[in-house]
Parts: C-alpha cells; structure tokens; sequence
C-alpha cells in the first residue's frame, strides 16, 4: 500500500481489559509489516498531552499475547476533555511525526478520538476495548469472553460450596449498564434466576421464581446480578428481603469485583485482538479514518465512531428466553 | 406447541467433547419446560441396539454444565452400520414410546442418524459436537472452544520453558483434517508458524520463516502443527530435519494429545450447548426432522442434515494472514 | 488387622473445603480394602439425628477426587448441642449396626465428636477439613493449599488491573481469627502490604509503608487483608482512611469472598486426604479413638482430639519478615 | 548484619522450572534490604563466562513472582565443565566486583558451583529449582508443587474423556530417575496404577492389577508412568503389549512433555521461592558458603553442597501403600 500515512501512534484508554496487550502487540506489528513507524502513548490521552511516547518495534511486544492488563497503562483524562489540553496533545503528537493514532477502549475514549478528529482532522481508529461489551457495531469487545470464562469459574467454585450447604448465592458481576455479562455468564454458570438492566424483573417474581425452583427440588441457588440492574436494591439489600421473605433460605452474597478486569485472556480474544489491531492499521493506510474495527457476524467490520458511540449494544432476546428453559 | 412427538431421546456419539454434558442438560430441561418425556440412551448407537435407556428429569441433569465428557457416554458402534443393527435399534425405541432423538456428535452420528430416518421415518435432530470444527452449517461445534482455551494454556506453560533455553517447539494439536483449532490456537499463542491441512506449506518455506524469525531477534520459537497437516513429515520427522538443517536450533517436540478433549466447557460452549440444546427440541416440536442445529452469524440456524454431512467446513483465510502479520 | 470396629461412619461437618471429597473417597476405599463396611452419613451430624445414611462401596467415590464441596453435604446442626439430639444420633447408628465414625471438618465439629465420645463410648477420628487452616496439631488442614491458590490467582488478575492504572487495592481474604491464608497469599501475590490478626499493625504503620512504597516508585500496590484483623477498620473505612490520608492514591476495594471455599482441590490438598483418609480408617481399626490424623513434619501422624480443639494453630513469624523483605 | 560481601550474583542453570523467577525477585530484594548490590548473570554458567551481566534493584524483578521460566534464562554450560571456562567466570565476576553467588538450580548446577568454590574460595549458596524434586536436603525443590498441579489438571482433562469412553490411558509424566511427580500426581489424579522408577512393577503384576480393575467395575483407567521407570517398555510399547494381552481394553497414550516445566507457579512454590531466597542471601552474608538452602520439615534449612548432591532423594514408601488402597 502506498499512503500518507508515516507513523502511527497506539494507546489504551479508560478501564482496561484482557485483550489490549494482544491488540498493541498486532498493531505494533502491522506498522512494521507495512513499513510504517510506531509509537507506544503511555497512559491514555494523559500520556499523549505529557508526550509520553516510545518507539516500537516487534521485538518490543513479545511475549505480551497473554498478559492481562496493558503494558502502556491506562488512564482517564479530564486535560482532554479540554481545548487546551488536546491543543497539547495535538502539538506532542505532531512534534513526534505521529500523523494518526489507533486507540483501544470504550465509548469515552472513542468520544474524545471523535472530538480531536474532528479539531485536527486527525487520522483515528478505535478498537473497542472493555469487558462490558456494551459497544454498537461489534459482537464481541476485547476481554468480553475472557471475562465471561472469570465469572463461570469463580461462580463454579461457588456453587462446590452452595450445593454442600443448600444455600442460596447473589452473585454480583459487573457489565455497567448492559446486562450481557450477566446474562451469558449466568447460563453458562446455570444460575437460577439472572438480574439484568434490560428487564425490569420485579422483586415478587423473584421470590416466585425462587419459590418455584425449591418445590421443584433445588437445593441450593445462584442469582446472577448485574451491577446495574433495575431491581432497585443492591444485592445486600436483596439478601435482607429474601432472608426476611423466605426464611427457609441461608442466604450469601458475593461480589466479583475487579478480579473480571485482569487475567490472561481467553484464545478467543487474543484472535480477535489479533485481527482487529491488523485491520485497524490496515484501515489507516487504506487513507480512512474515524472508524471503529469490529466483529460482526464473524467478520471483521468498519462501523462509523460516531454511529459506535451513539448506538446501542442490545443484548439477544433469545438468551433470556434459552435461561428461562434451561434453568427450570 | 402442540405436537406428535411425546418422547424425546438423547445420545452423545463419536468422539466427546467439551459441552455436550451443557447440551444433554439443555434437552432434558427443555422437554420437561415443554412437556414432553425425555429419555437418556446410554453409549450412543450402541446404547440405542442394547436398549441401554433412563428416562431423565431436570434433577438428573443437575450440576453437570460445567463438567467435561459426556454422563451419558459415548461409542463407536459397528453394528449400528449393518440394517439388523438399525431393526434392533428401532424396536427398542418404539418399545420404550420414544419417537424422536437427538443426537450430539460429528458428521459420522449424523450420517447414521440420516440413514436410520431415511428407513424408518424417525424424527432426528444432529447438534454439533466435537473439537475440531470440522463440520459445515455451523460456526461453531461444541468444544471447539474449549479446545481452544486448552491449547493455548498448555502452549503458555512451553513457552515459559522455551524462553528460558531459547529452544525451538514443534506443537502438535488435533482437528483431523481441519486446521481450525492449529490455526486459531497458533495465532492465539503467538506461534511463529503453523502447519495446516489446507495449506500445502512446504519444508523449505518453514527453514525459511525459522530462519527470518532468528534473524529478527527471535531467541524460540512455537511451530504449531496441526495433526492432519499435509507437510509430509510427522512432527517428530520434522524436529529431526530441523535440527539437521539448522543446527544452530535445540529442537523439541510436544504433542497435546487427549486433553484436548477434556476439561470443564468455556462459558462460550455452555452456552452455545444450551442455545442448541433447547432449539433442537423445540425443532423436533415443530414437526421438523433431518435437520442440524447450528451457529451463524451468531444466531441459532437449521441446516439439513444431508447438507452438513457433505458439505466441507473451511478455514477463514483472513486468519492466515493475520498470523503472517502478527508473527513477524 | 483384627478389630472390633465392622462399620464406619463418615460425615462432613461445618464449613466445607476442597478435599472433602478426596477424604471421603479414602476412607470408604479404605474400608473396602481392610474388609469393614463404611456407611456415608448425609448433611453432618443433623443428619447421624435424622438417620440420613447411605451404605458406601469403593464405586459410589469414582470420580470425585477432584471435585469441590462434599458429597455428603455439610451442615451445622443445633440439635447435636442437646443431650437428646445426641441421643437420638446415637440411637440411629446402632440400629444401622455402625460402630464409629470419621469426622471430617473444623474444631467446632471435634467438640461435637468428643462430647459425643464421652457421654457414649463411640470410637470416632477427625480429620481436619477448613480452609483456614486454624486448626492445632497439622501443619496443614484439608483446602487450605487450594484456597491459597486460589486467592493468589484472584489477585493475580487483580494486579493486571492495578498495574495499568496505578492502583492501590485492599483485598479482604478468609481465615477467621487466623492469618495463614492472608499471610501465605499475600506473599505469593506479592502484596505490599499483609494485615492479619495475629500481628497489630496499626493505621500509622499503613500510612508509613504505603508512603515508602509510593517512594520506592512502585506505581501500584496491593494490601492482603484478613477477615480477622485487629486494625480496627473493615476494608471500606480502609479505603476511605487512605484515601483522605493519601489522595494521590486511587483505592479499590475486593471482597474475594466464597469462591474461597469451592474448587477443583490443588494435587497437595488430594494426596493430604488420600493419606488421611486412609490412617483416619487405619486408627479405627487399631482400636483408638479421640484422635485427630493431621500432617507434622510431612508425616501423618495423631494428635489427641481435646488438644486440636484447645490448642492453638500459629503463624510462622519467619513468614513475616520474609514478607516485609521480598515486598521491598 | 556486618559481612565481608558486598555484591551478589545470582543465576539460573539447568532446566528452568516454575518458582526461579520468586526466587530471583526475593534475592534480589533481600540484597536491597540488607544494602549489599546485586547483579543478575543471564544464561547460567555461560553468562558468568560471557561476562553476561547486569545490575540489579528492586523494581528490577516487579511483577515476575507470578510468571513461569526465568528472566535470567537458564542454558548448559560446556565451558564450564573446564578449567579454562572456570578461569573466565572467576575473571568477571572479580572484574564486576561480584564476590558471590547464588545458584538456582539442580544438582549439575550445584556440582559446578562446588568445584568452582573449591578452586577459588567463591562464596556461593544453592537454591534447590527442578520439577523433579530429585534433591537430597530438601523435601520440595522450587518448581515441583506447579507441576503436580499441572499434571493432575491434564488427566482431570484426560479422564473426562476417558470415561466417556470406557478407556485406558498411560500418561507418561516428567521426573527423571525419581518418581516424586509420578506418585504423588498419580495419587492426586486418581490413577489406577503408578509406574515409578523406585519399584520394580513387573509387567505381569500391572497386567493383574488392570484385570482386578475391571473386574471389581472400573470402566475406564488412567496408569501414571514416570519417565525414568523400569518396567522396560516405554508407553507406546506398554499400549501394544496391553492391546495384545487384554484386547478388551482400548488403550491410548498421552505423554504430558514440556508443559510441566512451565506455567504461573503454584503459591506454595512462590513462598517457598521467597524464603529461600531471602536465606541464600542471609547466609552468605553471615559469613558462610557451600550450602544449599532447602525446606525440611515446614523449616528453612542448610545442607552442605556436598551432601545435597551426593545424597539420594528417596520416595515416602507410605504414599505407595496409600496409593494401593485408594485406588481399590
């Protein structure tokens, strides 16, 4: 390909996920199969407003494919929120002969590649970077299905111990505002109810639901929960409301926490970063520019940063329908 | 729905794999949420010519989702090949009132399956299920995920190990004749090269990339190697050519073998077992037979039985690329 | 051997932990072995009350080796505090002609077990089964080896977290009033910090460290806490103390909380309970009773039950300079 | 402390095993806290030679406590088997001020270190690392506990398949002339039989033991080989001659290979990696020279170099009677 394009910048921004080391690592790599220079920016768009910047070459992203977190750190910026602050940026980035950059993470961080292009008509690519899977135009985001396989694991040791005591477990996961890793990881884990922001579950049909499943024989019962379901109390609180409505029940609850941020990630996400980081490049030398690389029905996609920021991640319908089914 | 059929059996056939427990619990489950009988046919075809059968409950299939193997076994049946063999098998399903079955494996159960309703009219629905992905009209096969995950956990630990004596690993993996797993497993542990059926890549190419990777700085190096690659040598052949060849490389070999096959299913195969569990019922319900159920585009699709059985599963030939690009 | 003892009981009783099952396994193998019969007794000493026995051969233990949680479930039992609870288990082991048991749980369940031994003569052996290993007279207790993998797995993903955003997490693990699971962890995860029960460290001495570990230009750090500990703060006044004390640190709190219990037990905790298991059967026949098999200097050895219940399990203070060392 | 040493060398030889990185972060931490320099030698004996060195603080070695291998890389070392080789290493390391070392490694490892100290007075302190565990002195060398887990992980895998099927597998596992790995991962994962290098098993005997096997209801079975056994047949030949002699039986192999050496370790082998390397470096500040540290009964001990390679690491003949019976 013959292009503009000379040197290419790669940064994570905002919360991190499994994945983002997989994604540097082929967009590193990319650049130096096409003949293109890259620079690693160090913490977000705080580090390119600092001009944290370092050359890279292949050798300098091995054995990165199975780490969790993200060797170039990861930060919000409220200084890029600024005029001033991008004004920086912009002069860091030109003063470094970066003339484009791909960045990894979620809806703000595509927000504020969106803003800077829009300034400085600046090459940009965002490769969707967060565990929640809570962007539109891709199926998967990195770190989702590594998440997922976190969640199961710790919910499969939780129910060693739930069934040895006939207990009944709430089980908090996170996904911000989108219930998709509830909902996949309460199937896979086969929890008997599952909490989620999209459907408005109500208290009482939980206590029925909870009643059902112990005439039917349970002994024992996990409820996924959402951080941010609607159900309008916290999964404490809804350990005081069942103790107090079902006393029959020894109650516990568990929250994941941010142990669903790290780890190695699963195959699935390192081919999907592997991909999305090559394309991303590609896409730049292709002289485009403001797109989000993603996953859609198994290929490999451009969606506009506008459309992907403003759209809506839905979750699949038939997936609450199949855990109704499966868990009775 | 109202429906003819009133008891559904399920069997596991060919070789196991990861999920296919997930799938008997998502049949057993969705025959009871739809009223139907369920029963369980024990060691596949064989089971069905002993009449090897247990009728089966949603409390029978309890805290086995995230189990590997199969409780209901699996086998290789001879006799089911020969028409006395299908007799037997019909008049013991007719005498226990099962009047359709499910059947979980590859494209060897489905082509039995095909032949039994060709000759007796018996509704069948196929569900996917083993590692390799070798099978059309799907996505994905039950275990194939898992596999994934299983390799390249396995390829971490030998790099550990590789790194620390800057030696040379040829992998082997398996897949049959299908380069799925070596090709999305070599891109997900970041191998140097990987040797599938469906390229024919050549011995003097594979001295070629050792020898550009060395140079490159790389001090090991992982070849993957998939079991039914078409290179002319086997993996331990080959370790000895390379160290002929180039003698500058310590050579070793690990093949992954069996526990490929096992493990606890990743939360993907659980819930894509429950997904294809539940509509392979529902199929049947509908007065549907001969058909596979299966994953496209990330949506559950029916696929004629005769079509999955002949029609070849190929590799995405983006990912061959990709592992050129990020390899380097 | 010779001996009076034809039929052993085993129970699992209290708090569950990895191994159980692997204890369980051994002691009903080893009665086949040795020609006595072994007889399970469901939900621990509630159900020796309510007769809930199950005769056990060398089959009905195949494939639980590796599982978490126990079989026989686990349950703490109020009615075994009465005189006529006890009465009435009694009553029911000798009509179902079993003549001693093995009891597989903490110190709580040892005092039931001699009380029990006192007022009725039963030949009864406890084998240590907790994760927090609290228990005197075994340098290890059933779990704890697993539960310490297990935390040092959690944070490990944890500090992928920390790491990329320069973090400092409180991360609260069990153990009861004993620090061996945060101290053993907290070390294996390179925690900067440790806070146990058993040593007063004081809010001061926090601030201190973190401070010189802000200084030493660590970027992120981990505090291990236990359940225990005698700071005087539960982890959510710890985060905030720090962080009005320290606003350059960006805190986070995780409760790792049940899946502590659960898992697949570590080869360590399957071996531990082989052995035990084995000599728990093997000192039963030998004619003792009121003795606890637990591990002293890697050899199986006995300790009389009144002093593992009074005895006190204590840290390794080597463990704690080493701690204050490697986290420089 | 007051001690003639100022500088320490530290180095890993031989094969690399899980738990050398925990030791080379806890020796290098121990100097900072006890103010002497530290200084890394890369490549074993080959590096002292190569004058491979570099200088070593404590940020250095931040998070490796968790990552299998070993930043120093380990290698062979002809040279060092000669004089002249000697000569070399003696020369840079008195050229580099180093006027000690520590060695991580195995029994060859300590040999060179041995005459090395004999032909010029070097302080030098082993530290036992090999998956093997095969060290006189120390009941676990660093590396040994990741690998039982390792192996028990894979068979868990290989049985799920196993009994899906009614097979029998040997599963050949890593530990030289010593069955430590093969006992006690054939305990853990529930093996049938154990071949180890200690016992004369005689083929008859096994083939006995599988007869009694089947008989008593066994469906499937795992035989554990260790690589050094002296059954005189290899796996593959063990598979034909059982084929032929028990044609009931379908038999596979696995031979687990390479990826016992690697992986995160275990948090029993990070501790003890973290105590003795803190002991390595306390004891040659104390003055002394020519031990291995090591764990003896829950303590950190010294043995003589001498001793430590000259003894013989002998097997708890009580695990192979517990074996027998859990097996039954």
């Amino acid at each position: 390909m013959t292009s503009k394009i000379k040197k290419i910048g790669v940064l994570t921004s905002g919360g991190d996920s499994p994945g983002m080391n997989a994604a540097i690592r082929a967009v590193v790599r990319a650049c130096a199969y096409y003949n293109v220079e890259c620079v690693g920016i160090y913490r977000g768009y705080q580090g390119m407003i600092e001009g944290d910047f370092k050359d890279m070459g292949p050798r300098d992203v091995k054995n990165i494919i199975n780490k969790g977190g993200t060797i170039l750190k990861s930060a919000r910026s409220a200084d890029f929120r600024t005029k001033e602050g991008r004004k920086l940026a912009y002069d860091n980035l030109t003063a470094a002969g970066i003339d484009s950059f791909v960045v990894i993470g979620g809806d703000g961080s595509f927000t504020g590649a969106e803003i800077f292009n829009e300034e400085y008509k600046f090459p940009v690519i965002g490769i969707p970077g967060t565990i929640d899977n809570d962007i539109y135009g891709t199926s998967h985001t990195l770190g989702y299905d590594t998440a997922l396989n976190t969640v199961i694991d710790a919910i499969d040791k939780i129910r060693d111990t739930a069934n040895s005591h006939n207990r009944l477990f709430f089980v908090e996961v996170m996904g911000r505002d989108a219930g998709h890793i509830a909902l996949n990881a309460g199937i896979g884990a086969g929890a008997e109810e599952i909490l989620i922001p999209e459907e408005d579950f109500g208290l009482e049909r939980l206590v029925e639901s909870l009643k059902r499943s112990k005439d039917s024989g349970k002994t024992s019962s996990i409820v996924v929960v959402s951080e941010g379901d609607k159900i309008g109390k916290n999964v404490f609180e809804l350990k005081d409301y069942i103790e107090e409505n079902m006393p029959e029940y020894d109650v516990r609850v568990s929250v994941l926490g941010h142990m669903q941020r790290g780890g190695s990630p699963s195959c699935f996400d390192r081919v999907l970063a592997s991909r999305l980081g090559v394309k991303a490049v590609e896409t730049l030398l292709e002289g485009k520019s403001n797109f989000m690389v993603g996953l859609n029905q198994d290929k490999v996609t451009l969606t506009p940063l506008e459309q992907a920021i403003k759209g809506q991640s839905e979750i699949d319908m038939e997936l609450v329908k199949v855990s109704d089914i499966v868990s009775s």
